[in-house]
């Protein structure tokens, strides 16, 4: 119970009372903060315990943490219970499922794309999740039943359903999220502190993700390593076609190509709001 | 007069309200615009017109257009009137000054670091400069009366001054401004609209600058290419390094590099929040 984990008990319980919500966690401050926040009904310091009798069961932390979990809580896992995750990658966490949990339940991966720079369950919030993207990424043996029943639990919670292969989606993660991650670190870190205090704004929005938990990005980049590189390449090679353009005083080219950037996120902008994911 | 000179106009009517404010725009809609939004008093289609009996002169054009503005008011300014700019890059605007404006004024360059991806007199808004800085970039010619009349010309203005020389200016411009505008831009470039469409708050904020006028982006990297050159250079080398901790599976490598950005930026905005440059 995290950021992540505590958000969607607030939110479980906002839309579906009913829910009796099992919180694991181990560190006793963390239980103690869960319960205090109301995140959840009950508290357990023991994976297994939290999950024996779950309908659901959501894995909320730290990708690198999955193997453990889900060693820990296979042999008592109900029949028929299903296992998801909101891991920010996809390729790896299937892997482990596939390896790791019973053959009586069913693992389908989700992305809900919500949460901050914080950490925490201290900054959990019920709305969280309102109106973001969830991906789903099942295979063709996915159940449908299953797959239908997790597609309708998070559009409860009022986000927005994609669904992708894993690959795809770790693909797609690296270009839009994971690179500029990377990029606002990378930012950050060649920078002097004497130089960054008189930044503005700009500087501040364009590497505010990289207050993010070093915990959670590392086991991101960890499990997506390939994507990451690739994206890593397009970008240097997009930098340097750019920085060739300068060397030679294309100031034309440069235009353009500042233009293009200009139309192309306006159009996002434009669209997302005309899809009501943005505040107008 | 466009975000910056609207703008300018706004707080210094709110500030001091006996000052006459001339303002010039090649476009009559602007002009008209201008007016409407009392951004200005009087309104010139000619640069001339408009500084003809001035105290002071502020050039707020892209800073491309600095030589022609130039080389237009040198006939007209007044003796012993202060001219300065609001440009990006101050290197440059200030050899121009030396070459075009007549020994009979005092040219000081100025950086209100101040503005957003929007464009135009009618985002123009009276408190744009408040809490910003504005670097000041004077030479050892520089007179110090003149100094300390532009100096309390901004400061009533409610901006923190910084002041440095032109050469150090555009290299730290070019590290804290000037680069990240450009990996925004690339960011977008290298991205598909299909793929985008998918992304989160981040991947919005770390692009957001890229919705600035490139006409105004151009100017700034024209006027800066060795430092933004250099910059560059320096993002990548990072991008690579960590680049090989990621294909050499080096995650504690990996964790200290994204713990340290973050603990910097925090440090970062932690110490903006103190100086009060923050909202808290």
């Amino acid at each position: 119970m995290g950021l992540l984990g505590g958000s969607l008990g607030l939110a479980v319980n906002r839309i579906m009372p009913s829910v009796r919500r099992m919180g694991y966690s181990h560190r006793a401050e963390t239980r103690q903060r869960a319960l205090e926040a109301g995140a959840v009904d009950v508290v357990f310091d023991n994976p297994a315990e939290a999950v024996k009798a779950a309908d659901l069961v959501v894995l909320a932390s730290p990708i690198g943490v999955f193997p453990e979990l889900m060693k820990a809580i296979a042999p008592v896992l109900p029949a028929g219970c299903l296992v998801t995750d909101v891991g920010s990658t996809k390729v790896w966490p299937m892997k482990w499922a596939k390896k790791y949990l019973p053959k009586s339940v069913v693992y389908i991966g989700s992305h809900p794309m919500a949460g901050s720079e914080q950490r925490g369950v201290e900054f959990a919030r019920a709305d969280l999740f309102d109106e973001a993207y969830c991906i789903l990424t099942p295979t063709a043996q996915t159940p449908e039943a299953a797959l239908e029943f997790l597609r309708r639990f998070w559009q409860s919670l009022h986000m927005r359903l994609a669904q992708m292969p894993a690959a795809q989606h770790d693909r797609t993660l690296a270009r839009i999220s994971h690179l500029p991650h990377l990029v606002a670190a990378a930012l950050v870190n060649s920078s002097v502190m004497d130089e960054m205090l008189l930044c503005g704004k700009g500087f501040l929005d364009t590497t505010r993700i990289a207050s993010g938990p070093a915990s959670v990005w590392r086991d991101i980049f960890m499990t997506n390593t390939a994507e990451v590189d690739k994206a890593i390449t397009r970008l240097v090679k997009e930098l340097q076609t750019v920085q060739k353009k300068l060397q030679t005083g294309q100031d034309e080219a440069i235009y353009q190509w500042l233009d293009q950037a200009r139309d192309k996120r306006n159009e996002l902008v434009a669209k997302k709001l005309k899809r009501k994911e943005l505040p107008s």
